[in-house]
């Protein structure tokens, strides 16, 4: 389905749940927060799954169109989800019910009934726009802020390159329709927690560089996350640390597993392909950003990772 | 004169010398080179004054515009130059002279003959962009180029307050015309020293806290700069730095300057003046973001200034 057709089947439907992914980001969230709020703007019935994942800062957004208990769906629409089982948790017995996917990966799975995919979407908040402008919705501010939300965490406030054009022309009209751009970039792109800022000096300060300065290490052992107060999910960004010192080629996160094993993010820029160096340890991804779990502590993966890296610079 | 006017004067001239700020920045120095650019375009002599201060991250884009020696202006007109004594070193001599200031600063002191300056804009690019668009001269990739980099610079990447919508409506047009958006941010936003990354991470780690972590202070030593390799120059950003931590309502960098003494930078949120703050100090500027300079060794200085900021809490 184009835009146009997933417009076209929304508009024909009522009662619509929409389920976003596990481990959900700013985009699955607020697009799909976005989309209820403009199908119950048409006076439709429209709520999100639960996702039990969500974090605060998005929460604040989006709790609110989170289905209640005795809501009986007719339809089931999902956002931002690739393939079945990136269902959020508690969304299991959708899986096989889907009838319309909204999604901007290429590798979406076609789970659905009918998938309206754009590969060349850099969020599926610009879809969400597309889709809302094709019903006819009107932007208010608080569409319009959902929207800027989604569009901005996918792209890191227009920085990463999957920023097109299209991406900054949306974005100006979410602005102009009220998105207060300066309060949710401050919110979501300058603000952090205490203890995450004095544990990233800590591994800054701490990092070990090889081959002529070309392969980066950072480790965050499970003491630093302790003793800095600081769990897992809230150091997704750090993957990109190591990798944004000038000269490095490889840029290596290492985190401590609680049961001491190590998962490993690789950043490479310069043709380095990361896709190959993870998969020499059964793990994977693309060829600028990958991963693996290492059965190892931090120190003797930092040595085997670091040396599969070198072969490949 | 408003954009129009400023475009019908120098459709009028030939022969023009373009003055950017002392202690340059992108948005100075790019959106000049754009200018000169597009006035070549339109068969016109037309360069920079050599800014000796320029950055080679800028430099790159914008020294092939710097004037030969030889080169005889019969018209001066300054870019983002807000008052005469911003004028760059080496251009003193054309203070008196200016007979067009393109600038985006209210503080703008009406030095030049003709002004043209709009408070609105985020960055001088976004008046150049408009300039060149009522000249009718065409945006290919360089002159693009040239533009994104200016408003992207002003704007951290779209991320401050002072990007509006048609900040964004602007960069989106750039992009469409060729401006290599992805690679520009990467070299621009995403690439850092060696030195200056560590030097960030120890200072990080340093960092002091105070009056129940409302107030925090980052200090940067002669000898940690030293010992890093890094100059105050490369340390623009880091004012930022502790005002970008959860809870802190005024982030303080203190610079110890080769004389001893004490260059303050001050941040601040949630309506507390920084301003008013610095102005104890005979410093000053605008109320989220100011200065000043006090004749004591950091450690004082820091006393000193989180005492004056407890006081503004």
């Amino acid at each position: 389905m184009n835009i146009k057709e997933a417009a076209g089947f929304l508009a024909g439907k009522d009662n619509i749940l929409i389920l976003t992914h596990s481990r959900p980001d700013g985009d699955t969230l607020c697009s799909a927060g976005a989309l209820a709020y403009g199908l119950n703007k048409l006076g439709k019935r429209s709520f999100l799954l639960k996702n039990p994942e969500a974090a605060e800062r998005y929460l604040k957004y989006t709790g609110k169109f989170f289905a209640p208990g005795d809501f009986e769906p007719e339809c089931i629409v999902s956002v931002d989800v690739a393939r079945e089982t990136m269902i959020t948790l508690g969304g299991e017995m959708y899986a096989d019910r889907v009838e319309l996917a909204i999604d901007h990966h290429a590798s979406n799975s076609r789970y659905a009934e009918n998938s309206c995919v754009e590969p060349g979407a850099a969020s599926c908040g610009e879809m969400v726009y597309d889709i809302v402008c094709e019903l006819g919705i009107p932007l208010d501010p608080e569409l319009a802020a959902l929207l800027y939300i989604a569009v901005t965490t996918d792209t890191g406030c227009f920085v990463y390159t999957n920023t097109s054009a299209r991406t900054l022309e949306i974005a100006s009209r979410l602005v102009a329709a009220g998105a207060p751009n300066g309060r949710l970039n401050k919110e979501l792109f300058r603000t952090k927690k205490r203890g995450i800022v004095l544990l990233e000096g800590e591994i800054i300060s701490n990092m070990k560089f090889s081959h002529n300065g070309e392969i980066a290490v950072a480790t965050i052992t499970q003491k630093l996350m302790a003793d800095f107060g600081v769990v897992e999910a809230e150091l997704e960004d750090i993957a990109s640390l190591p990798g944004q010192i000038e000269g490095v080629k490889v840029g290596i996160t290492i985190k401590e597993q609680p049961d001491g094993r190590s998962k490993i993010s690789v950043r490479t820029v310069d043709g380095v392909n990361a896709n190959e160096i993870c998969a020499k340890f059964d793990g994977g991804g693309h060829p600028c950003a990958a991963g693996c779990t290492l059965n190892f502590p931090p120190e003797t993966a930092a040595d085997m990772i670091v040396e599969a890296s070198g072969e490949s610079l």
